[in-house]
């Protein structure tokens, strides 16, 4: 790639996702980077125009460009989980997006829900398993629709698929001020997972002598999202929990309105993709209600990932100005005087 | 059963266990129920001085009583997960606690994380499936230790564990004031056992046309349960989403130390087993630092369960007064303390 010019894919997708998707590219020119963008109408409109949710022609055109930035898929008209599965989970695994990662961080000025918590009690990242466990689909049923039905679903994970996102995320420790990694699985009831992850999890680690590692079930970690977030820095764990978590990280440190994502292949060996945590929103779409600010943080995430790291920290400060700014003079304003407004800041 | 004298099997288990179960036999003897007590010395100990966990003799005996009070088990001189399933799992599967009842309550007076929440807005019962899901321990590992291992982990779910367990739920939720149900699942992901949950919630609920029913993400409900706990009333879910959820709640309505549960069997063909949820907390064992009001709040819904609704009432209600004076002249008190006054209040 060269850095100056991204060849960039959008698929604003659905509902808000297509009014966030155009202040996060505002953001994106504001900022300087120099972007060749090209939009898919993936998502409901064209499932329903044509059947289709995402061919093997259209993904292997997304191959060619250097990032994806993604709005939210999903739509009441469309069959729950066929744009799930076949549109987003089917990006994140067949680009191999094998780290999902997902900050965690209270911007100073941000209202919590939690009382007590202040910006430094909330700044943790989550890397997230995204190839694996019980997101590969497996299972079936027998005996549909008798007394003797049977419904299983099945997790899968691999050594391959394990290792490389710890060391990801052993590597991700090593560089944060606290240097310390949590892995978080539920090894006393999934033993046969859980074993698998805890084994990866010790001997990679003995690899990084300087990160400080611990180890919590995730029943706990969920609570201890709510009651002492400070106990964590960088998070490891699988696919499903990774899920949950996230959505808690999100509450605890303001609202799904601020979660940025990015689906990450480190290996690049396919584009990454950048997405906010929320979905579709289909309930206020097009009234200019959606924050774009999640977008915009996936932006700076996906500035980040491409080597444009000034230009992503300028993008992360304007926001935070923009933050800090709500708390006081707070006025409600739309979905594009907010990205104006961080897309000023990011310019001035 | 003759309803004056229950027939009670006790198992502190380890660390805290046997601390806050002495409470919560002390406030059962004040609320003027007549219970026999049995004694087993089931956990750490037995296990390390016999190799054994819970024999099937000891399993039978069991089954011959009206009902099981558990502290907690666990030691870090144990294997991990060695007496959580071979204990406490395995008490859970065998006699049958389909229903894991477990209600998030925030008491007037009790302190909550969430700066806004009020007691009204965090009253809800979770039912939580007990004897399937991911839980069954099915899975396995192959080529372990090498670069091409692959561990799996089942989620197993049948048409019979399902609809009991939903049916018991749209009975809770028809009970109640408000009548909301909401289901608890992935399904746009875990497809096959989702699809099996839904189908079951949607025709068992057609029998419960007065019940209000909703359905909600695992992981949109995790962040509900922070943002807007009052958006739920009584929650069904299975066993390993109903682990995590309860642990939110348990953070949410003042802390693990409040947090009561019931292993429910409610075709009465085994003895139900009543908890609370934390664990046995090794670090302040034996220090008179435990909160026993978990243990005590277990205790009142065992005297629900067995039909002493009055009894049950009155210990809830010294709990509520408890935890309201808690908040005025709070002074720190024992572990003793603690059973002594709300013992008092049940008495009084
Ligand atoms: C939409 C859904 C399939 C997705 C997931 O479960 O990963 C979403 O919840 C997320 O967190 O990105
Ligand atoms: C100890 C553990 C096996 C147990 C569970 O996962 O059910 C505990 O977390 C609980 O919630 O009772």
């Amino acid at each position: 790639m060269d850095s100056r010019n991204i060849r960039l894919a959008v698929i604003p997708g659905d509902g808000i996702g297509v009014e966030v998707v155009a202040e996060g590219l505002k953001v994106l020119q504001a900022v300087g980077a120099k972007a060749e963008t090209t939009t898919y109408d993936l998502g409901a409109k064209r499932y329903h125009a044509t059947g289709e949710v995402l061919t093997d022609v259209v993904l292997d055109e997304l191959r060619g460009y250097d990032a994806i930035l993604l709005g939210a898929v999903g739509d009441p008209s469309v069959p729950p989980g066929i744009l799930e599965r076949d549109l987003l989970l089917k990006l994140r695994f067949r680009l191999d997006h094998y780290v999902n990662l997902r900050p965690v961080k209270l911007f100073p000025g941000v209202e919590t829900p939690l009382g007590g918590a202040r910006p430094e009690d909330i700044d943790m990242i989550v890397v997230r398993e995204g190839t694996e466990g019980l997101y590969a689909g497996a299972g079936g049923v027998m005996r549909r629709d008798t007394p003797q039905e049977i419904a299983t679903q099945e997790s899968l994970n691999t050594a391959f698929g394990v290792e490389r996102v710890v060391r990801y995320a052993f590597d991700k420790a090593r560089n944060r001020p606290r240097r310390k990694l949590t892995l978080v699985h539920k090894t006393n009831v999934l033993t046969y997972a859980g074993d698998l992850w805890s084994r990866t999890f010790d001997r990679v680690g003995q690899e990084y002598p300087e990160v400080q590692t611990d180890y919590c079930h995730v029943d706990a970690a969920s609570m201890f999202f709510v009651t002492q977030p400070e106990r964590f820095d960088v998070i490891v764990t699988d696919n499903l929990f990774g899920d949950i978590l996230t959505d808690i990280g999100a509450a605890v440190a303001g609202g799904i309105g601020l979660a940025a994502s990015g689906n990450v292949n480190p290996d690049r060996t396919a584009p990454s993709m950048f997405e906010p945590v929320h979905g579709s929103a289909p309930d206020i779409a097009g009234q200019g209600k959606a924050d774009p600010t999640a977008t915009i943080l996936s932006v700076a995430m996906l500035l980040d990932h491409l080597g444009l790291a000034e230009e992503a920290a300028r993008v992360e400060q304007a926001v935070a100005d923009d933050l800090l700014e709500r708390q006081t003079g707070w006025t409600a304003r739309t979905t594009h005087e907010i990205g104006d407004d961080i897309a000023a800041r990011v310019a001035g």
